[in-house]
């Protein structure tokens, strides 16, 4: 299971995985005012921030240990605005390479609609001497 | 300028207006723990949220009041990882069309190198009877 | 059934409908020199080429007649070389909305493997006067 | 300056490299039917398409011969329509990393009016044992 490490950034959103497999991951949010934009709606950074929780301790969790994983890029459609109950997050693994992994990651609200698709794609690198240099 | 309400999301950051023009607008938001993911780099959601605030309020302020202004779509480019000092973003507005506005982000840091590229879509759309709706 | 419009476009890379439903098509096209990079795999363009074709086509057929439907934005990613037999294409419609359609379009091989991932963004508006417009 | 081998591909296409240097490459290509969609406008695929083989090739003539220089993925927004004249294309090199080069390009028509954006991820691997092997 991959293991979330406790940081202030995920703790401020209540970020909670709820069940995971080898190449499946997925997570849920209680909507607050955390996570709204000034409209009221779930601001849109948050998907993208979420995804990017999600998929970066998964790819970590399924690989050796003298791997470097980093976040290369998102992509994030918003499709329908979520505005109270629960953010729900199912990521699934469509590409597992040598130096790229790619997630796709659905966000539903709580009536199982989808409200935003996010793509994200996960460099592996080798760790000796790069975590000093840019991730790509 | 973009009025940037003050919500606990973007409060929760420190983002601050460096700033701003008719099509361009910059931010500066300090680096601690609240924006860095597990391995103490600065969270790419992070950068996603950032484009989106600035960008949504400048279209928003560049607007008349009858139109409603939502996150369409981020694409997100990790290029090189920010661990301390500030993040500094600067948007600029390469399309301004009817239904559609279209922002590049560029994140650089104290050193004034290029740490990542996100290109945000902003939906423009009438606003009577749109509140309740699906952005797209 | 999407209409494809015989066009030299279209001709030239030979492309084939293999079959559809409401928010679903597939299309098929024999890799030839035609769709080849110097190198000799398939060019990366050619699957953003056939993803729009084939959803702009489904997505005309799926609207009534006063629509305009125009390609939006397109995100591929490369996961897989194609150098010979058959490009096969599968795209689901993942939103319909009002004003936008995403489609999510899967390119595969002749031994079923996943190469590429497109993610189309439509735009759909009302036609009256539309026509000499920018599509966003 | 990048060297286009002729292919079949870019020779339908009618590809031609204007001018260029270390991190900029420019081109351009005459509007026909070839690269128009059923309704007239140029078709956003060709647009991905010539922003591939513009940067894959000015990646590679930038490199040594022993890497090996691949489309690693594709955004394409396409802002307003072009019918006729000549399509010009604009790429400059964002970030020129050890295994990402990053490329953003711009469309405009005869009137210097912006009608595309394309940010091109390049994937920089070296070349021995890597030729039957995924992209990615």
């Amino acid at each position: 299971m991959p293991r979330l490490v406790d940081t202030p950034f995920d703790r401020h959103f209540g970020l909670e995985i709820v069940s995971t497999g080898e190449d499946q991951v997925q997570a849920s949010v209680p909507v607050g005012d955390e996570i709204r934009q000034p409209v009221g709606l779930v601001h849109g950074g948050f998907y993208a921030a979420l995804a990017e929780s999600m998929t970066v301790a998964a790819t970590r969790a399924a690989l050796p240990g003298d791997k470097v994983v980093r976040a290369h890029s998102a992509q994030t459609s918003f499709l329908r605005p979520i505005v109270d109950g629960t953010v729900h997050a199912s990521a699934r693994a469509r590409h597992r390479g040598r130096t790229t992994w790619v997630w796709e990651v659905e966000i539903t609200d709580d009536h199982g609609r989808l409200c935003a698709l996010v793509r994200m794609t996960i460099a592996v690198r080798d760790a000796p001497g790069e975590a000093a240099t840019p991730a790509a």
